[in-house]
């Protein structure tokens, strides 16, 4: 069980008509801020959406080559699924993905849209699995393992090769990690072609086995993987890619889940483009200075695009406010009609939308006989935010902002309350 | 005054240290939908995040080495100031760029990042227009004209050269227009390198001076221009750019504000890409058949990727609707915590998640002792909703939803409520 570089170099001659040359771009602002050279690796473009159609592509290539097998299977209902069904129907060989039955229809269409034969069974992933080892065996299939084999690392590895073509000169890769599919293949076919280049895998904190393990030199399973980064969210490294890793790879480093989704959305607003959580980490890792880029030529991978637009939704929400496009205001006023009306009245003036009141009249900040409103406003920049406070403060009211937080203050005692918000405290 | 393919040439190889020669991929989605060759020119991903640049450095640059000036001016608030700020830095040429007042305070950032010294003068575009004027004469600089000038049409027909190079048997170009300067420029540079290919101008409904005065053959200046597509919200097009559309442009066809949002959002979910609406419409022309493509190498322009993330946001909301992911469902209920407790209890067990609760005892729309229930509940999928209703009518509530469109019918009168919801009626 050897891996060579020519096994690489077969791979990408055996993917090469179905599997996508992705653009490499240079990323000015990436390189501004890190004072690095910052390059994209953008497979976020490449087909299904994903890096993974390269070592399903490699597997699937292999076996219809030596004509071993009519069906493969596999258990997931991610960007390997996707890349299964992609490929073997490319060599018409069947495919079939057994998915949890709670799997979102979303991602069963996306991988029927590919050819996939979707099985539907079993609660959780673990049940999906087993159910995928009895078709296995009842089909005469071959099971493809989204990460433990070496034909699919040896894919995965194709996009090493195709860094080094497109920038010779390149000093580091930086590679997402989750099982070490894409890490160990790429950091393999990278050293054995020039071991002068640096490679450094970067997992999410809260799924961080192989950064454990690569640590300790020694295989750490952990107990959860919760992130947003879900295409990394693995608990359990391969049995393979880690001996590969502590060989080939220099270092790994983590980030947080506030740091990717910050990533997520420099990616869609700085270079418009569209990266899923796990696609974003090698960005998230050079903005929070995870790396020591300064003077060298680096490749961040963005390992793929299939982000849920739901948490784009959410993701965008918050940068409403940290983009000063949304603010939240507090006011305690007497209860009265007139000394309410007035102060709508004065911030109507100030062009704001409002998006939102909530009037509290038994508010436990307020004294009895005072209201609380809450106001979301809708402004158009800091400018705009900071004119509409001046005004309202200007005519005597004592108004609060949510502080890029939400309503974070409402759940902190009266007593602290003053000294949180020193800059801006009621003065009644 | 006449263009030749050598100015385009030269412009070509003045303007290629500075501007990135963007990436042209094909669109596998895009292909199978329409039936064509999809390939999209990615000049969102161009420095600056649109094409203006183009034709600002290659201006800028022919001043630069005429020696004439040290001051260029404009009067813009969107992509053309930035490229011009960019642009003249470069060639250590001082860009003074006019913006209105009331200019968002991320324009005057982004393109004094890029270098632009800004000046905020009058109420609206023709005021800042007019200070430029003041300014150019003062300063003895140059005014750079975002369409309207040779030298910039010659820039932005670069564009064209680069489409030809890298994809030698193109059948046809699908170009956005507003004044005219890429629309011009890519079909003169276009035609005269080879007649064959077919340009086609693709303008919004609602600013589609260009349209109007290619089917007159006569210039036609309209009296708004409100778009969400901003990039292209242009009145008056340019006296040098309509003799060049009449002479090369194929066909300009319109597209609706509509279209303009559903080829945004279509372009960030399948394709990964963040565009503007401008940059949009030529998507949004295959999207909805105004363009015949079938059988047909295809090249969409992507004009640039700076739209605000407001909007995005905006478009974000409603698709949580379209994809299943919200659901607001209405019930009216007699007016009992019992009853109204065992409604929730119910809705509980089918998973979902509240968002927002509106409680309304007088509803228009129920009887006295009636209460009208309103919640925006988060759902996983459409799976997921239909099961949800289903749970709820099994049990005998009479579940009404939004359709898809928000609270409309909230606005329709009683008498018609019934046939508007024929599907869903209220039987009480």
């Amino acid at each position: 069980m050897k891996i060579t570089l020519k096994d690489f170099k077969d791979a990408q001659e055996r993917i090469k008509s179905i599997v996508r040359h992705t653009p490499l771009d240079i990323s000015n602002t990436l390189s501004q801020i890190s004072e690095g050279k910052i390059y994209l690796k953008c497979e976020n473009l490449q087909k299904t959406g994903s890096f993974k159609i390269r070592g399903a592509t490699n597997k699937i290539a292999k076996l219809a080559k030596e004509k071993k097998c009519k069906t493969v299977v596999t258990a997931s209902a991610g960007n390997h699924a996707q890349g299964v069904a992609y490929a073997a129907n490319k060599f018409k060989i069947k495919p079939i993905i057994v998915m949890p039955e709670m799997t979102p229809i979303a991602k069963v269409k996306a991988t029927r849209g590919y050819g996939g034969n979707i099985v539907l069974t079993g609660s959780c992933f673990d049940d999906a699995y087993k159910a995928s080892q009895e078709i296995v065996k009842k089909e005469k299939a071959i099971y493809v393992h989204p990460y433990n084999d070496l034909d699919v690392i040896a894919g995965q590895g194709t996009l090493g090769l195709e860094i080094l073509e497109d920038l010779k000169d390149v000093d580091m890769v930086i590679v997402p990690a989750g099982g070490g599919g894409l890490l160990s293949g790429v950091a393999t076919a990278i050293k054995l072609s020039n071991p002068k280049v640096k490679v450094i895998g970067v997992q999410a904190e809260n799924a961080n086995a192989i950064a454990q393990s690569f640590k300790k030199k020694k295989k750490v399973v952990t107990e959860t993987s919760k992130t947003i980064a879900e295409g990394i969210s693995v608990k359990n490294p391969g049995d393979l890619t880690l001996p590969l890793i502590y060989k080939y790879v220099d270092d790994v480093v983590t980030v947080s889940e506030e740091e990717i989704a910050g990533a997520i959305f420099f990616l869609m607003e700085r270079n418009k483009l569209v990266v899923e959580g796990a696609g974003a980490v090698s960005v998230a890792a050079i903005l929070n200075d995870k790396i020591n880029v300064a003077n060298k030529k680096v490749v961040c991978i963005l390992s793929g695009g299939n982000i849920d637009f739901t948490f784009i939704n959410t993701l965008l929400e918050k940068a409403m406010y940290s983009h000063n496009r949304r603010v939240k205001l507090f006011v305690l006023l007497p209860n009265d009609s007139k000394t309410i009306n007035n102060f709508y009245y004065l911030l109507m003036k100030t062009n704001i939308n409002i998006l939102n009141l909530h009037i509290d009249t038994s508010s436990a900040f307020g004294a009895i006989g005072e209201t609380q409103l809450t106001i979301l406003c809708e402004i158009a920049d800091a400018r705009h935010k900071q004119n509409v406070i001046k005004a309202l403060k200007d005519n005597g009211y004592q108004i609060m902002t949510e502080k890029e937080s939400g309503d974070r203050y409402l759940y902190i005692s009266k007593k602290d309350r003053k000294n949180y918000f020193s800059n801006d405290p009621i003065k009644k």
